[in-house]
């Protein structure tokens, strides 16, 4: 341990100072679903695109009507059709919700609101007005107004109001592409037989499963022993991608050669150990707009460094919050070691968190209980049942 | 208007008395992620698999050290191997974190807090225990022992847990399968041409992208024309899923063919209107296992619709709530018709919520800004600035 230990809010801020930070690309509606709008959308034109029945009637000329006289029926539009004829005063003609207005109508009078006498209606509405139950031409949108601003969330809602004025594509602040390294010979696929001193490897189906709860599809995912020519070969392969995300072989064993393969594969290192429990060896490097997490092989530690470190490096590239950030009471006592943050497996309840059992950073059971970490800063020792915490939600 | 409308309650209960609720499937643990289980998980076997070093340093047998002399270094065993050999009294192995404990010792001393001199180490760490750096087997979880019980929600923790005890796949509540028919003659698909009175059809993007918010992927979209018999075909042809969600055709227009398509399908009625504003038309049937939404054509009543009804009849199923509700205080004033409940959309900030401008229920742009429905009750008229009001979140 010759290398200086950095605190949690100093790699937090080195992470942010070095990664790559936008992807704009230009997607369909659906792809956008979720994600941030990067430009300002314009209207291509009206919307309504023409003046429409809001309901089901008949629709005349209200100047040329005297407000007493039955109107003559003289044929109907449906939506989606066209009325074949101009209405002239003294006719009306039959119209149904979202039918265009005929030449020559701007009013509609609803069907529950006429007395029909062989082929007249006799309008009982009183207070009807001119232009009553019409949708005009782009009462809602108009064609050159800004439809929604550049940094919108793009909701189903959205993609509605959008699909209904004739954008198709929109340009977002697109996710960032990752992938998975996991080092270790000790490792065997998920249904391989274990023993001979082997063991299941559960990071990359966690960290494959923490993407996807952020929507993101993983662009690799790469099983290599502690082997440094195999893990630069791996690395080597994924430069392309915008993140790399690696575990195990980053302590100081004899047998931990991903620092040096990441060396040697020309990333730079930006530090190497946080004071944190757990996840002490966790490193930070780049290479042009790649970022590089490589962290401990010990699971807890893995999921700790995603939720903590890269969920705000993804973040940053797509400027959504992906989890609140709160303060709750804590539920009993805890007490730590000076110098190093932890970062515990909680739940919460009641507007208070309490801490879980079973800490250590290979145990997992604990962690699939959690709905938070809790944030215990470096230099406190001891916390008191009912003192506020930082409680990190991962759900 | 000659049926009983009913309210929006119970609409809701309705709904729920009316549809099957649940489908347990065995998926992938992948698949599982974000449901919630179905049956109580049992350890298959224990772990860690074995006795292993949680650190770099050597293994010993602690009873048989004096704790002053060195210890002969005798090999060493790394992750992923075993020890060739047996440490006999007197003896260390070199061992890394994560390998099996060699058979006799018991014991680890950590790297750091050695001396090595020629081929033996000197310990120095003064604390040191029986037992001390070793991770037990079955210290995690033991074979047999429940490891998840039944109901809880797998998260990606979850998921690096059970992958790491050997579990594969795992029983869920599983999610509804859902068609979506939107009907209307005067629709054309996104990217066509409109004119002659047509308009985009932009119900099935929102759906679409609203069942994708909760990781639903519907199973089919189908457009029909307003013509009974298509709209029979199309339903038939979806009465496999559990869920059928139908856009217009079912207010009272000459040319609204869906509620008799529905009857002709063989589709019992459970309601049709709600005193509701949007969405008054809204029918809700179901036939066997299946529940049929047929909801009004406009958009912001397909969107309301969807959140108010379908997401908690898709709860049921799943066991999941997709959506916070609050009580928020308005920000505003705001004046409604007695005798509907309104479900408006809003924004939520600083703890309060704001009715937003352009309510009716063709004018999407509103809409698109929301992140929540307000409810306010049928009964009520008016409302002041301050009041508390039913928030509905849908991001």
């Amino acid at each position: 341990m010759n290398q200086e230990m950095i605190s949690v809010q100093e790699a937090k801020q080195l992470i942010l100072q070095n990664s790559a930070n936008t992807n704009i690309a230009e997607v369909t509606l659906q792809e956008a679903n979720g994600c941030r709008l990067a430009e300002t959308i314009y209207a291509p034109s009206d919307t309504p695109p023409f003046d429409q029945s809001a309901m089901d009637g008949y629709a005349f000329s209200f100047d040329s009507w005297d407000r007493k006289s039955a109107l003559i029926i003289s044929g109907e539009v449906r939506a989606g059709s066209i009325s074949p004829e101009i209405a002239q005063s003294g006719y009306a003609i039959r119209i149904f919700t979202g039918a265009p207005m005929p030449p020559g109508t701007d009013t509609v009078v609803i069907q529950e609101k006429i007395i029909v006498k062989d082929n007249t209606i006799i309008v009982t509405d009183e207070k009807l007005a001119k232009g009553s139950n019409v949708r005009l031409r782009g009462s809602q949108t108009k064609e050159g107004e800004a439809a929604m601003q550049a940094g919108h969330l793009i909701t189903a809602a959205g993609i509605s109001f959008l699909t209904g004025i004739g954008i198709n594509t929109v340009k977002i602040f697109s996710k960032p592409t990752v992938s998975i390294i996991v080092t270790g010979t000790e490792l065997v696929m998920p249904g391989e037989q274990t023993g001979e001193g082997k063991i299941v490897e559960s990071n990359s189906p966690g960290l494959v499963a923490a993407l996807r709860q952020i929507h993101i599809s993983p662009a690799a995912v790469i099983k290599v022993d502690d082997d440094e020519a195999e893990i630069v070969k791996a690395i080597r392969n994924q430069l392309q991608q915008d993140i790399i995300i690696l575990t195990g072989g980053i302590s100081e064993g004899d047998y931990d050669f991903v620092a040096s393969a990441l060396q040697a594969c020309g990333v730079k290192k930006i530090f190497h150990k946080v004071k944190q429990k757990p996840g002490k060896p966790f490193y930070f490097g780049s290479i042009k707009k790649t970022s590089v997490f490589a962290l401990p092989g010990n699971p807890a530690a893995v999921l700790t460094c995603f939720y903590e470190y890269i969920v705000p490096a993804i973040s940053h590239y797509t400027k959504l919050d992906y989890f609140k950030k709160l303060m709750l009471p804590l539920t009993g006592d805890y007490q730590k070691r000076k110098g190093l943050t932890y970062f515990l497996k909680g739940k919460t309840r009641d507007d208070a968190v309490s801490v879980l059992n079973n800490q250590e950073s290979y145990k997992m059971n604990s962690f699939a209980l959690a709905d938070c970490l809790v944030e215990l800063d470096e230099e406190k020792e001891f916390y008191k049942k009912g003192d506020r915490v930082s409680v990190n939600m991962i759900l």
